[in-house]
């Protein structure tokens, strides 16, 4: 029945335009909710919040060039953020055999204490501001986002 | 019976924190293909087919405040932007009795006709990236990011 709208205000690609532009939407407003969050509560922000989740999920360290990965951003930016977080004690760098750009970056004791505590913050913040949806609302969401995401991949290589 | 689930690997507040990394991702995903195709299609960028689109829908033009305002970046950058757009003939700057702040930015009608191409190759673009959505998935999904926006507005308030 959509298929006949004459007016073609409804039809699949418009209203793939319409879930495309509330998607961002949700993304933007999303982001701008933990930005502000990770401000108040934690004098920090999400790149920094990134970088001590990478950290956190290997424990031997990273690399800067890895770190950098990771954000996406300038290899500069990452420099930034780690120097601030070495002075605060959250990481430390390890120097690999005078190679100091093969340096290593890792918590440290009160940075994984300081993760932890960012971590469970940063799901209950998640769970209120997605609380529409309950848990069988989420899986259905996140399993087609997933295949959109598989297509697009495909489509990449 | 998830939530009976010993491990806690399954619960509401962790599937909400998955579906969140899926929606950033795609957001990120669909929004870097679509960086990367108005640059080798029309040498052009998301802010400036944001610009495009907001003077598309303001026949009398907007100040540079409002064009601000809906790209949410500094005003130094959108003043870049419309000076570009102005040495390319897209869009023009209507004084306003000599205050110069207070300057409109208008598409000109070769503005309003590369806009039409962009926008008809941008819907086609997200067509394709979303076509694992069918229209009526498309829809659904729609109104659940829907009711999710609204909640957060209200709590915003």
């Amino acid at each position: 029945m959509m298929k006949a709208d004459p007016t073609g205000i409804h039809s699949p690609s418009k209203e793939r335009l319409r879930l495309w532009l509330r998607i961002l939407k949700t993304s933007r407003g999303i982001e701008a909710q933990l930005r502000g969050r990770f401000r108040d509560e934690f004098n920090s922000t999400l790149p920094r919040f990134d970088v001590l989740a990478a950290l956190s999920r290997h424990h031997d360290g990273l690399k800067m060039s890895q770190l950098s990965g990771v954000l996406r951003v300038s290899n500069g930016n990452v420099t930034g953020i780690v120097d601030r977080l070495v002075d605060e004690g959250l990481v430390i760098r390890i120097a690999v055999e005078g190679d100091r750009r093969a340096s290593l970056v890792r918590l440290t004791q009160k940075g994984k204490t300081e993760f932890a505590a960012q971590a469970a913050a940063h799901e209950g913040w998640i769970n209120q501001l997605l609380e529409t949806l309950d848990e069988n609302a989420a899986v259905a969401m996140g399993a087609q986002l997933d295949q959109l995401l598989s297509s697009m991949e495909a489509t990449n290589d």
